[in-house]
């Protein structure tokens, strides 16, 4: 694997480093990990690469990786949002399959191009939407699906945080409150869409139709960094999805509740090792990781026993492990990809824009 | 005390005789349990009155305990919504001072009918937001209002239920899904106001604007059984309110999340005992009832010491020693009123016609 | 009802007082509040009470109340512990059923004195271990009955506070910590003996066998305020008990967890509104109180729909409604009585000395 | 690294091999995965060893190794207790510093050998107790030794499983339950041992007196499998330990609470991320990690930003940070080794002995 972006003062680089090297099937070899030679060269060393094989650019990586034998079998797109479309592009043209960050890209347009350029490319791609890696988001997927709820009729899912309560500061934040790099989302498209995409992950279902309300709390911040947005699901289910990051207290918040007809199922990120399953007759039942009452699936994605606890590492390991198997040749139907990533980013669009003209319930169309 | 309503079967009447009798400084003597005389006189016998003041009137108990030396002071209006304007313009016409349940009345007009002659009448009226009498709400008000949190910047206030999830049924659910009795709002008459009250009096805000969506969910409902209102609050505050009664698995999950500029605060009715103060710098602070933490407000309404937990009686009572202050000719500035009780039906009526519309904002006004 | 005890500054005459008459089967008519007839004036006045019955010592007030028709039926003793044997003998000799805060008595000789008395007076006679009066505590005792844990095969109860971990300052910590007034167990005597009682209870086992150590941990301390009790039980069973005064920053946090053969079980007093089952095969299930889930004794003591929280008060009151039962001559079995408070000084006083004297496993015998 | 044990069918091995190589400081390159040398070869490959260094035997292994210039620099030994002191022995003899799975060995005679072994070798030496490896009981062990609790009193260390309620089937469990293979401790040594050392590492001090209580509840059971232990600490603080694998319901559910004369502190393994502290006042203050709340050593052993949960993993790999560190020659104060090694068998030695004995107070010596 070879990765883009996630240099120096990065978060999100090593994480992507553990996580695809966690199961020993996959193995950072190269990267470009900043636009400056310097910078990317201290990036390789930090993480412990051939000096050799941390570019100057990504021009250079791809040229040099598929001419060596032993060259990286695919590209991590780890940079900022309006970044994405271009490496992706490039990679996919060199042969190489992608595995990016979400958001898909900066804007649906971009989205729109990269999807075609995937499709005509006939190569993997995959975009993180971490928390869809978590065994129990796997297994409420599951439950729902064999009809544990009967028809879902509400979704609840939230997702709050805190840090950007005050001026955004850091390189972690930076780029997130800025419209040239972010995008025209600025909560709604770091963390807002993965609450939307959880909701429709582990329902199943589709939102339709949005009602959009977002705001930027603190003075001066030209992107959202709050938003409320109701939702209706293609079975008519009513939702709600909130995210904010100026929700001083809330680290990172992320939970999500369903109700159907005869059931009710809860799960929180911060606390995700357990799964509630609430029953017509009063009875809630309470699921544990690594316990013999997780389905295939969840079971497979579990690599401790039932109280030792995985987290946020471990969920996003088990997407490079789903990653991992498309590379080989395999199927891996729970990875988010290039479908996934567009309606993600029509959300965005749509949130964005009925938003700022007050539209009220606007369709989401891709 | 004098109680209209609250006879065999119901929920509410029992409460209210346990509430205004706790700490001993009321003591229910009479009432009209029942427009059935003997189903009346059932009711009187369950509480254990005197036969003499089981009345199988409303104008038949006015008269008789009026013209007694030792005549109810008081009357408390436990009927179904339709009921309460006419059974508190009543009790007031002849003297007596009202303490009521909420929602106010069944229709704006009615309350603001109610309104005016409150205000004639020069006598106490109190509504029991129940909520409200919980010794952390006044808490969190009381932190709020001393700063602890800055500028309040967001509230999220949620009420979820499941009871109403199938058919209704049973006393307890009929009226309330009857317009008839219950007046225009279904879920958000019966809940949602109290999470709407209860946002306004924590934060000592009003609500100025909001963007209402509610639903039936359940086949053939003919009110609300599911709301989702957006808020905008008059120093500009963003905010949230949830109520549902169709979240299966969820019994009365009343609960508020306050954020401003430099902190955060939340309190579950659920585990009410408990209030959790968030810091900028990422400390949380756990302020427990019956702790030497507690402000004098809040310290005056627990019975017991830290960690013997108090509940929803005890809460309720809280109202009722308020109230019987009032009729003393004391003040009690924390009880909700008429200005409450108007408030809140335009909130009902506001957002049952905005939602009707789809009205998108629409201002909330008085 | 007639009080002895409980007078100016007391915590828990107000709670008999408040959970005697929360069901209205109970009203408090006179009281003996101090041994200083103007402080027992004034423990009248503060209840409210008929000045006439606020009485200066006991034997007037047996006198006076026995003589009057509409006299006090029963006797409520919330005295110190060193006060339990006089009053209660004095009341049972003058005809009146008994109702006394526990431990049973200061000693183990004065338990089998009273208990002698009790049998030959063929009075009704209780100790308010409040704890047993919570209907989930019903609840885990009936589930436990009726075999959903197999055989029990361990006991962990805990009950730390922290209240004493600096010098025992105020009316309610004075006593407590004095030989003379609370007799020979501390820690043990207050809250150790609660959390023994509701082992017995709750499992319906005896405990045949315990190993003691006690301790004094803050300087100058004459009576243990730090306890840790490993016992057996009549089936085998294996138990840990821990209780302690000196644990800073824990309030009332009794708890109990039971294992059997097939299944384990958990209730916190903090949280006392939710049982937890587990079963063999990996799942948690969470009952919770008001609804359908609870058997018919549990249901009785419940007042309010599920999500609305009872507390202490109301588990009290569920003590009291059995003692009105017993006194109107009816049956009520698991209220404790003099064979239970026999058996909770017999605890304490085996304790005591086993701990003095290091002397390892000691028979538990009454 | 080269691994000793690990192969097919275990939990710890693959649990060695992630956590290793979790920071990329360490990367397993041979390994004897079984005495069976097919078994060996087979895990080798599931590990994605080059064929050549799965290994048949210990002694061929390190024979090879130490040959290779690029052989493994240091040994994990990952089998069964009776073979950690002549694996260990054997790789020290070779010249390779040796990480171990506690306990040290099965018997206190094993490991005086083997610390003996260990001095004279002057190589670097560990036990994986994994639990001393989370951020937040380096930071809990860090505000008790900066004062935050003042003189320690009391601690509470449990550690509840209930894996072992039934039969013993499985790889896992046949070989804890044999006292050939396990050493003369069941539950005290599997995981009573790191309920003890996990006790003494927080609070810094150390045992030197306990009551030992154990049982093999589980018909036909020859080792314990529930645990009770009263202790005494150097500076005269009182502690218990409770350690089961029999009480059902229960995963891995390891929690210590610490008190001193100001404050108290708790920490639950199964929600590893969260610290509590109470202070005399009556607040209690959460303390979340990958916030900056946290001190210097507790933030370098932190991987993801506040509310991205880590696990049982990243504490196990914090574990090989330090080791790593002691191989290149640096320090890791915090690292248990052989010292802490034998006061653990010390303690598991002393329990079995006293226990049996029903020995009452015994002195821990080493």
């Amino acid at each position: 694997m070879a990765m883009i972006g996630g240099g120096p003062g990065a978060f999100i680089g090593p994480v992507h480093r553990i996580a695809a090297e966690l199961d020993r099937e996959i193995e950072l070899v190269a990267g470009v990990f900043s636009s400056d030679p310097a910078r990317s060269r201290a990036g390789g060393e930090a993480y412990g690469l051939d000096p050799a094989r941390a570019y100057g650019s990504l021009a250079e990586m791809l040229a040099a990786e598929t001419a060596r034998p032993d060259g990286a079998q695919f590209v991590a797109v780890v940079t900022p949002n309006h970044d994405h479309l271009p490496s992706a592009r490039a990679a996919l043209a060199a042969g190489l399959p992608v595995i990016s960050d979400k958001p898909m890209t900066a804007t649906l347009d971009e989205a729109r191009e990269l999807a075609a350029v995937v499709e005509a490319s006939a190569l993997p791609f995959a975009l993180t939407y971490t928390y869809s890696g978590y065994p129990l988001v796997r297994e409420a997927r599951a439950r729902i699906a064999a009809g544990a709820l009967g028809k879902v009729r509400k979704v609840v899912v939230e997702y709050p945080q805190g840090w950007l309560a005050g001026p955004a500061e850091g390189k972690q934040a930076e780029w997130r409150v800025d419209p040239a790099r972010a995008g025209a989302g600025g909560c709604i498209g770091d963390i807002g869409v993965h609450a939307f995409q959880l909701a429709e992950f582990v329902t199943g279902l589709h939102v339709t139709e949005l009602l959009a309300d977002l705001g930027a709390v603190v003075p001066g911040r030209q992107l959202d960094d709050d938003c409320s947005v109701l939702l209706r699901f293609n079975n008519g289910a009513r939702g709600v999805m909130l995210a904010s990051q100026i929700e001083v207290g809330e680290l990172n918040g992320l939970r999500i509740r369903v109700y159907g007809e005869t059931g009710g199922l809860a799960w929180k990120q911060e606390e995700p090792n357990t799964l509630t399953l609430h029953h017509l007759d009063g009875r809630s039942e309470v699921i544990r990781a690594g316990t013999g009452l997780l389905g295939p699936d969840a079971a497979r994605r579990t690599r401790t026993p039932g109280g030792h606890p995985e987290g946020y590492l471990e969920a996003f390991a088990n997407l490079y492990r789903d990653f991992a198997e498309l590379v080989r040749g395999g199927s891996a139907p729970l990875l988010p990809g290039a479908a996934q990533g567009l309606r993600s980013m029509a959300f965005i669009d749509t949130a964005v824009r009925a938003s700022a003209a007050r539209a009220g319930w606007t369709p989401l169309s891709i």
